[in-house]
């Protein structure tokens, strides 16, 4: 059953890429069209089916788009929104897959003067490597998407992009947007800065190549975070600033806590925190 | 060849006890004597062909040693010197496991009087379980050991433990206790208090339940070194106070400019630092 008469994918990276190829396969939408920059790039998607046809003439795709799936990187957003604002039809859906929801959700409510058009979206999943020739056909079978609309969201809009996610193979769930920040600036944007800033600290170091060759596995697991787009990360940052300051503070803490018991061998109180780190790692990821 | 007519490994789990399997497969030890708490694990030692015999006498065991594998946690590594102190052969060498050097080093010339029968080392190998449930007889197969003798150590004593490592396939390597010290503090010490740290102030979160939940794959990576045992971490902490304090000096500092960065918007810094961690990481690591 087609879900999607014509889908506009803005951003045809591995997110993008991936959800067309999906959707393709589940024989959900009439039409897909790509839109980016490289037309190298644009010309591979056509070729692994993820999209039918491309230009890069933002305008002229949204005006005749029933769903446009934004999947450019965070600090795009704003300016993407602005090129297809004029263009849109009033009985387009606009979704997304940016890792922020809140400066998303008020950046198109600036620009579109309500949500009503708008349901805010997170597929947790996604690789390190980028561009549509990281794409992959399962990338959301069986991954959570997060959809956080608010109360100017249309119900048949949020049934629509949920049946939309569903159809590539996601489990969906309902989130509020500033809840939705909250959650992934701990479970994924603190993880970042921490290894960004563990490999940025090891840099610096005289010994740093004698560091990285005597490196154990967990060290390796550890940092392959790192290796992710400076890019992407630094909008990622910019855009859910509050609740990633939050999180950073009770981690500097926790760690603060754990410099000063090793400072003054304070056994008990180092045990205290390491056992529970292993209680509470071992109870849910067990 | 047979390198040792009698060892004694004291400590029989993961370490000790893959030590054992592998020296017994390449034919250079006589006879192995496992020293340990729990006869349940001995037996169990024994029945894997990790040691031949065991005993909960440290005292006898010691006294016909030639070589003396001290494979306890670093927290028991004084005690045990104590007690097979008055029992050692002055023509027996001492040799050890321990995570941190300099600590091991100061503790044996203290108990021994000078460091002339210690060869101190480290492999770099292990795993999260520990016993000689975990014992693997492979552990060791390409893995570095990096052992750290110091003036006074006889350099027969360190050919012969060079020797024994090689026969369990490991890769040795030399270097200055203290060098080695700070080394392990970055690549090892540092990433378990990141990673302990971490979720120790997930646990107290109220949404705990829900942040292991949305959990990607990097965090699960980046986490699962805090299922790492408690007292072994406690006791590597104290072991290696100065040099974990230095590297948790220099990471939180890291941590701050980042925060920092975040806090006032700052695009550039928050690009400096992540590129330059991507470009080290993918350097070293790629």
């Amino acid at each position: 059953m087609v879900l999607i008469q014509h889908l506009v994918i803005i951003g045809v990276g591995s997110i993008g890429a991936s959800l067309g190829m999906a959707l393709r396969r589940a024989g959900v939408v009439g039409k897909i069209t790509g839109v980016g920059r490289s037309q190298a790039n644009l010309e591979y998607a056509v070729s692994i089916g993820a999209i039918d046809a491309y230009t890069t003439d933002v305008a002229q795709a949204a005006s005749t788009a029933d769903v446009v799936f934004l999947a450019v990187p965070m600090g795009s957003m704003s300016h993407v929104m602005q090129s297809i604002q004029p263009h849109l039809p009033t009985s387009a859906i606009v979704t997304d897959g940016g890792s922020a929801k809140s400066s998303i959700i008020q950046a198109f409510k600036s620009i579109f003067g309500s949500t009503e058009q708008l349901v805010a979206g997170h597929p947790i999943a996604g690789t390190e490597r980028s561009g549509a020739q990281a794409a992959m056909i399962d990338l959301y079978q069986n991954r959570r998407v997060i959809l956080t609309p608010d109360d100017s969201t249309h119900s048949k809009a949020l049934e629509l992009i949920t049946q939309m996610w569903q159809s590539a193979g996601a489990c969906v769930e309902i989130m509020a947007a500033d809840h939705h920040d909250k959650v992934l600036a701990f479970t994924s944007h603190l993880p970042h800065m921490l290894a960004f800033g563990l490999v940025d600290s090891l840099s610096g170091n005289q010994d740093v190549d004698e560091i990285f060759r005597y490196v154990a596995g967990g060290f390796k697991d550890f940092t392959r975070i790192a290796s992710s787009d400076p890019t992407m990360w630094r909008d990622i940052c910019l855009s859910n600033r509050e609740a990633l300051l939050g999180a950073m503070d009770t981690y500097l803490r926790d760690m603060k806590s754990i410099y000063e018991a090793v400072d003054t061998a304070d056994a008990d109180a180092l045990m205290a925190i390491f056992s529970n780190a292993k209680t509470t790692r071992d109870k849910f990821m067990g």
